[in-house]
């Protein structure tokens, strides 16, 4: 490379690129468009800073994967300066999959794929296009290298795509009770059997680290406002859908157009070469854009949502830990139909229930490994004196309600 | 106001909405707008956490101008309540009348209009929506007001506005040095003969504010890449009107659609209800989906335009302290003409060159005062023992040109 | 006041001095003398940046103090000046009894008197001098004034000590995972039944809190380097006392000399007035300009104490979650008797063991009360949905032996 | 090294030891006094936060050296690894013959000899200790090694040691717009004609660094509140000379008693053993006990001055730009000599004038250069476009006037 390209990152410092292929892999349209897809879509809703891209994260995530292979060279793991290339690689395209509005349309826009899917393509178009020296990075993608520890440091419990996610998402929001010390979690990383273990003492760390996600979670990925602007987004597209289907003409960018009119499935994304032209032409811009457009609908309940996602009108929610009764819904089903004059039919894109949960340690995933001494390792859940990991495992499951707030009054 | 409302701010930390009219001032639809408008146009195309949001940008300003009438206060200065609601509601306002990409599109998009006209003619529509709460907020505004270090406040060369804008966008794009002590600055703040005045201690941190922000204009507003980033879309947007003029037909959306049709002057937007109604809808959204769309132009250069700037395969940028000449800018019209078989009308929205200036502290504008002992106020470039803010005071003016990458090889 | 006073603090930006009877009480040499005692004793033995002060503290708990009182009052808190001002003077005075080196020497010094005693001695000698001014304060830090919940402000489970002390904390040592966000907690204070509650949606910051306060619990404060540096300052003092009750002569400074020679208790503080004396001149400067001298010391085991405190030559530690056995500690003492030729008395001095526990909660004390609803308050470890704070209740012990490094060997 | 040694550093994050030799030099008793040594003196009498240590201040600046030689390699710069650890070391060692309150009492306790000069004394001892492995360290210290950027980087008007103690002091102090950039200074370093240049790009961080380094001194170093402490600090220990010379006993610790008995120069550092002896037992904390001592001295100067340092009851302080004259001078003393019923030779120590001088940019020393282009390299000065920086190379000189503010009245 004739010229160190540096990016500036509030959260990092400087991002320095150390190799041409790294920078020419950036340089490439299918990883520029990352720059039109926020990382955590509506959440600016609520958190007006939090409007960070997929693009910066990637950028983040491959400067901690270089700072954890430093380490861990340190320590005397040998890592090999391909296999080094090839997780830096596989970090920077571990999300390239994403769509617009990442995860609130994931399964909206295109049913049964969900982006690690769709980012496996990508690498493997792009493998192409560099001539195979992209190889090494889809294996330890997909798990399938043999030295399973780089795998981990890509995609587990404690990968450096969460430690960059949290870091970044706590900053941007201004949740400080998020930030978690990733310096200090990568300066307790090692290998043991071939897999990332944390050092003894890193323990304190690592329960902050998992009541830090806990935190964000509850307070930011799955605050009930950015639900509510969720859903309306996923019932405005669905409905959308619903009319082209009758045959009405809706407004929309070709790419979008294409997702709205089709129902596309992995499959065609692997036998039909447009499907993925058209993907890498979708992003947030299409969305909102079309919303503008919609917003001029004929249609009273597309028009209705469309209005309130762009001037911010939310509708109201309510929160339970157990489940609505079917007459709460009903009875607020049939107020909306009396004070909108709509059908039955209409109303179910106004009002509209829903549930989500989350573990804040899952122990059926890839687990948290900590070393005592040299070389027992044991599972965080285990390993803790005090904190009751376990208790932190069983899925916790909110349930809501979301209708238009002229209904509440 | 039945709930106290806050915002989190990463770069201030809590904002607080102390009064139910700033509240729905915010809640209005044209505040909303704000939110799809990033502060600093294309600057994340070189800092890529640069893109945080005028609306944003307005609430920062809005939580330094209480600080510092709560300083003042405190100082023995008189404001009423009213005065407060009024000044905090001027600089909520004071840059809603911005279009898309700020001040990149400013001229381009309504020749002869700026951003401030709109604002006022948005806070006369705002007053009248608020029956009248908002006059005193316009007339600070506009510096009609008896009070003149309120306008001062507002809109001065060391306004909170400033404060604002030059902490948040060091903040965001990650340049520390930039970074300034507003809270110093606002802690030394004191009124003198109805103007503003800093306190003779504060006198270094001027210097190194006045430093800081002519930082930010070369390294940030006024980046060669920035630059030339803006220049390419600036040339899109002619190249688009051109067509149309001539006939074409090119999608975008009704609001861009408006005013790519039209060429809409300061007296329209009072005269023609419409004028505002389109402008706003107009935000950041409307023109990158246009560009999206004319990336499938069949004219070559609007093609080209958008495909470069959607995909960022930035022109080559050369920069000198003085004009280039004539014969340079030809000799690269002609390279461009051959290689891509344009016409000499063509390819000057391929090829074109322009000049910038900057004054770090301008003499002209109102001026910083600096208080000394209990009476005398003197300006700062006469207060400072050393740095000579007077040498400061020459605008400093840069040439560039700007061509396909393809041409310098 | 004629002058507005201002402190600067890394931590929490500007410190505002509002009342000249606050300024008074910072000036009084009891106050300044909280300059020379560190906060965190030697924790700068492993975290070289925590050498911040008392002093500090004592500010920065009092800023917070404003911030609460400032919130609690735009929520409807019913609070006067006076109250406000007693609140202020009681947080700024609760750890002015503070000795040198703080909780380290708080039992060796002077046995069977804490801090606190000896505060509200202060604080009545100072309510003498201050005629009176100081007995709403008094009342409001002993809990005898009727509004308990300011008591609960100076001093609970979540009081402003407490969130002054763990950001500063984790500030100056580096620890980030310590950071807790005192902003936001403050933002969710409200009272219910004359008692400070959280309000429901603070629950994930009070779990996020718990957690940073336990992480600095077993990462700073009972660090094990920092708990042997600790009790070897322990054993040298108490060797030294020994050696002066065998009558050997030993420098220290007056103030330093009376407690090494007299053995003081609370009722000497109330009856004499030179312990106060004494006690008001005794700061970290004492400690270890004795040590400096007693390094020199023909005894060999205080000047080995003495020399390895000097010159960071710290012991040996092991630590295990139960106790060591007898025959452990006993066997290091028969190889510290052969290999330093000393009697059984004198390697007493240099082999230890020691036990230390703490809870991240404590159920026995104040408890931190949630605010469900209007006016319904339960206890956190009821209140959170997962985190089972009632196992964090149990405290944990960890258990700890001492010796010369070249007894491992 | 059989473990990795890592410092916690709030400034920098985490300090890594990766040499073993490093990591012996650090342990050394010579280099644990820095511990005990502040690095800004008494400036905690202005702002509270700035009591960071010698200590930490010289593994700071270490590892810059360190990133800067990495960058500086990246970018071709021939460093072997002998160099580099001798480049680290010198750095690390460059402070290590500061005494107690460093710059304050630089020439009152040891007259005619900086610390430049017993930092070599010391380096030399240990290389002694370390049988020659510090030899080449020294050389680069000294100047003589032959790559003389490496020296440059140790001292120079942009070298690691400012690069640091400028982020260090603004961190504690809390002085925000003395932050500088540290990182990207360093980024933009290279090497040209054997000597350090900044890039051109880096011009605007430069010129930053220089005004905040400037404001760093008005509103830090040479504070006038610092000054004056400092000062009483001078006068104190003179007056403990001059009563010592006249006969009297002073208690003091015996490494400083050794000081203020015997007039010590250059040479006896080098021809007698037990120089060096007593001065590697001085530090802040000698100081500080003498005072606590000499508070209750028979002397009235000498109380006077102790009593009022330990108190924080700070003489008056008047400054202007001009000498104040001999008249006002006498005319203070007298009125002291009345007040106090002291002789003039008495008030001597309590009424004195002083001035201050300083240059932001210091021609004459080793400039700072820009590279422009490939091989030209201009001094900072030429190559401002507009900030006239040969304005900030004319020294600044304050006057200063103290005495007892009981005279002011």
């Amino acid at each position: 490379m004739n010229k160190r390209k540096i990016f500036n990152d509030p959260v990092h410092g400087f991002i320095t690129i150390p190799h041409e292929l790294v920078f020419d892999v950036i340089e490439h349209p299918y990883f520029q468009r990352l720059r039109r897809i926020k990382q955590l879509g509506l959440s600016d809703y609520v958190y007006p800073g939090a409007i960070h891209t997929r693009f910066h994260h990637a950028l983040g995530a491959f400067h901690l994967m270089r700072k954890a292979i430093s380490i861990l060279k340190i320590k005397g793991v040998k890592i090999t300066e391909e296999e080094e290339l090839g997780a830096q690689i596989a970090i920077l395209l571990h999300d390239i999959g994403h769509g617009p509005f990442s995860h609130t349309l994931e399964h909206s826009l295109i049913s049964g794929v969900n982006h690690e899917d769709i980012s496996k393509i990508y690498m493997k178009r792009l493998n192409e296009y560099f001539k195979g020296k992209l190889t090494l990075a889809i294996h330890i993608f997909e798990g399938t290298y043999k030295k399973k520890f780089l795998h981990q440091l890509v995609s587990s419990q404690l990968d450096v795509d969460r430690l960059d996610y949290l870091t970044r998402d706590a900053f941007f929001t201004g949740v400080n009770e998020g930030a978690i010390s990733y310096e200090r979690l990568i300066e307790m990383m090692n290998v043991r059997n071939d897999e990332v273990v944390i050092e003894q003492k890193g323990i304190y760390s690592i329960e902050s680290f998992i009541i830090a996600r806990r935190l964000m979670y509850w307070q930011v990925y799955l605050h009930k406002t950015v639900l509510c602007v969720e859903m309306m987004m996923v019932k405005a597209i669905e409905r959308a859908k619903y009319l082209i289907r009758k045959g009405e003409l809706l407004d929309a960018s070709p790419a979008f157009s294409y997702f709205l009119n089709n129902e596309v499935r992995l499959k065609d994304f692997q036998k039909d070469e447009k499907v993925l032209h058209y993907y890498s032409h979708l992003d947030d811009v299409d969305i909102f854009s079309a919303f503008k457009y919609w917003r001029h609908s004929s249609d009273k309940v597309l028009k209705m949502l469309c209005d309130c996602i762009l001037d911010r009108k939310l509708f109201k929610i309510e929160i339970s830990n157990k489940a609505f009764p079917y007459t709460k819904v009903r009875k607020l089903n049939q107020e909306a139909m009396k004070k909108f004059k709509m059908s039955e039919e209409e109303v179910s894109y106004l009002v509209f229930s829903d549930a989500t949960s989350n573990h804040a340690y899952n122990p059926n995933e890839n687990r948290i490994n900590i070393m005592k001494g040299k070389n027992e390792v044991v599972d965080i859940a285990q390993a803790s004196d005090q904190l009751n990991i376990s208790v932190l495992s069983v899925p916790v499951t909110k349930y809501y309600v979301f209708y238009p707030k002229v209904l509440a009054e």
